[in-house]
């Protein structure tokens, strides 16, 4: 165990009570719709918004300022111009604030003057001790603890908690930005680092390496403050959970971009590249693998090998998911003789081998065909020389079949002792998608495409080997 | 141009009148759902239902046999077990019929009794001229005629017409495997080759090269029965419109498997791989690029240089979709003075730089942001030193902007002289879903993730490089 203590950041991730210095209009940005997330999430702590123009927003009182807050405040939520960040941060110091999330922008980002106003800030609240994240952070979700800290409306009221978080530097992971409240599947916190002036992704990651909550840790970096401390601690906590990381600046155009957005250096692509092998972080390689990988590793079981059974309905999908396993080091298993004999038995001519092609019996017998699937599924989860199930699945153009498949999911939730990665087609979109959303919400993931249902089991295959069993 | 008549596959792709054997119980399998596609995409063909157990099928009559039927008949579909396949097809080639689409399977791809039978009916159709796609085929589709020839049930009554055609061979591009009615950009043909016991990938290509009504031809391959053949028309064609192939086999665990469900073979990769390079084919690695990389050549304009212009609401997002531009070969173009001083009056501190970050202006003027991005998109469109753009939607959560994107891309629709690729993020998934439809719908490709927003810039950038603008 890293030797950091779980309650280092807890004024951070976890505070009881927040002074929000902001302009609580009603809108789409600022103050007022930090409150009412704050609010609808079910946030326990206390909220003390501050500005002098102001009595009340949203039913609570609005201080004038810092001062008049009659209880202790863990937090201080910046949101104001950042001209005025400075005074606010003394005025914090002063008030003993330990802690502060600066949403502001305009500073190293921007331009010099603005880096000379970070510094400034910076200086005060390093002079009283107080940790910091931002500036120019979108925010920051703690979802069990309903600390749901957004600088803009998100317009929904509950994220499904789950055991994944995330760690960025870019204002797209965050509560306006993703549809989080659309997703199937659990979310536990998710960190906008923002320009990084205190708080970095090296400290962030221990905490959540600690994190009892915290199952996996997907990371959108576009630079790293402390390589050295990054990779020691990614090598002790890979060994008990995954990390992603997606990090941009692999080529010079983007490294150029990333100097003139958050002002960070994005460094040789190649050392990270190797550095992350060593580390065993798996690094991904697109947006959306941060989310589809991190599910999968969440909630399904890490295969005990790499021997790879597939359902197809169609050759051709087993043929293009093959490719894609085979590049990511699966296997095509062998069904057990016992296995084998009984798919035989179920459907002569076709079955017997991995792939199994179950659009065969579909197109013979369209009013029967569910219980074949099942069957099909069963043995392959009961087939020791089986370790990961890629299922594909298709769904008739009634949604006859949505039921079928959701009670199976239901029956086997629980159950699994290998992983299944599920890749849905049907001529009908909105059947993809209601199967999708249920499968999913049983912690069953699904892709958008085959190739990363496939890629998504190597992934699980490699983790499993990099995992210590033993902890 | 390549020799072929146009017409020598009009039996196949654009008949007149059409036999079909099958069974036509009310199902969603064999003739039945045959005949009702063929009804509801209004087919002005004749259908002529062969089946001495039925006297009528959806209001139209059934033919005990082929020799009942009092007109000519241009196409016989068989789709019946494989054992009466041969009889069948000896009677066609007795009435005359010239070209036939084989769904049965249970041929070569099956077993040594299957491969004999297959042989058996070729001998047939050689011997009367007759040409044939399949055996083990899920269809034909050629929208402008309405001709929707599908063994199994789709479920919709129509798909919007367009200028994409798929040359497959796979059940999995049929109409029952496809949402295409859901497809808010236009499609010309689909066929799937199955067997490929007669006609192959090569003279379909030929075909489709010379076919003004197809803009753009995907294909999905296995293996390639006349590589010599295929290449050469690809370089030709090529010239004129794209050829995207993804081809499945790149291990050896998936070119195994090509084996025992179509018993072709599948080929040395690398050969082929570099054959398409000189064929100026576009190899595609996903199947979704299939589609996704379709629809931007058909329906957009090609780049006239590398120089990428770039509307983002987070350098995050900016910075990623960079690195992927970079590495197909794009470079982030300088803007010109002019709109250098346009956007840098519009809203002086942040913008006159490309990537234009319009996240900043939607903080701090939530109510008027949308001339600002309209005014920014509209400068990269005007601007000399930009070759395409890769633009980022944000969708605010109540989708106030939806019908204000909806409409500037109406007033766009047949002025642009560069390509534009759109990315959509929002908290709400049911705002991009709509928007996402909207904008395809007018012309305007929308990309699951934004990496595959600037590959297909980076793949428009390429073929144009390809493209003989002289033809």
């Amino acid at each position: 165990m890293i030797k950091q203590s779980r309650h280092d950041f807890d004024s951070l991730l976890n505070p009881k009570s927040i002074a929000i210095f902001g302009s609580f209009k009603e809108g789409i940005f600022g103050g007022y719709p930090a409150v009412r997330q704050l609010q609808s999430f079910g946030f326990s702590g206390k909220i003390y918004p501050i500005n002098p123009r102001y009595n009340e927003v949203l039913g609570i009182k609005v201080y004038p300022s810092v001062n008049e807050i009659p209880t202790a405040v863990d937090l201080a939520v910046i949101m104001t111009a950042a001209t005025t960040v400075p005074e606010i941060m003394e005025q914090c110091a002063k008030r003993g604030i330990k802690a502060a999330v600066v949403v502001s922008d305009g500073f190293a980002e921007r331009n010099e003057e603005g880096a000379e106003l970070q510094r400034k800030f910076v200086d005060i609240a390093k002079k009283a001790g107080m940790r910091i994240i931002g500036p120019n952070t979108a925010g920051i979700v703690n979802i069990k603890e309903g600390f749901a800290l957004g600088a803009y409306e998100c317009g929904y009221e509950k994220i499904k908690k789950g055991t994944i978080s995330f760690i960025t530097q870019t204002g797209i992971i965050a509560l306006q930005a993703v549809p989080w409240a659309d997703f199937p599947y659990g979310i536990n916190k998710f960190i906008d680092l923002g320009n990084k002036c205190d708080v970095d992704e090296s400290e962030l990651l221990e905490y959540l390496g600690n994190d009892p909550e915290t199952k996996v840790i997907s990371l959108y970096l576009e630079g790293i403050k402390d390589g050295q401390r990054f990779l020691k601690a990614a090598k002790e906590i890979t060994r008990r959970k995954p990390v992603l990381v997606l990090k941009s600046g692999r080529t010079k155009e983007a490294a150029k971009a990333i100097v003139s957005h958050t002002g960070s250096l994005a460094g040789d692509d190649q050392v990270f590249d190797s550095a992350c092998q060593q580390a065993n972080i798996i690094r991904v390689s697109k947006w959306n693998e941060l989310f589809d990988f991190a599910k999968i590793l969440a909630y399904q079981p890490l295969p005990k090998g790499n021997r790879l059974g597939i359902l197809s309905c169609t050759g051709g999908v087993a043929t293009m998911l093959i490719d894609t396993a085979a590049e990511w080091g699966l296997t095509i298993a062998k069904l057990s003789a016992e296995s084998s004999d009984q798919l035989k038995k179920l459907f002569p001519p076709a079955w017997g081998a991995n792939p199994i092609d179950w659009g065969i019996p579909t197109a013979y017998m369209p009013d029967k065909w569910f219980p074949f699937y099942q069957q099909a599924l069963e043995t392959l989860l009961k087939d020791d020389n089986i370790d990961c199930i890629a299922n594909v699945i298709w769904i008739d153009p009634f949604g006859s079949s949505v039921d079928a498949y959701t009670k199976l999911a239901e029956e086997l939730q629980g159950t699994l002792t290998k992983p299944i990665a599920t890749w849905i087609y049907s001529p009908s979109s909105s059947h993809v998608m209601e199967l999708s959303y249920r499968l999913e919400s049983l912690g069953f993931p699904v892709f958008h495409d085959h190739e990363t249902a496939a890629k998504a089991l190597g992934i699980m295959f490699r983790y499993s080997t990099i995992k210590d069993n033993s902890l």
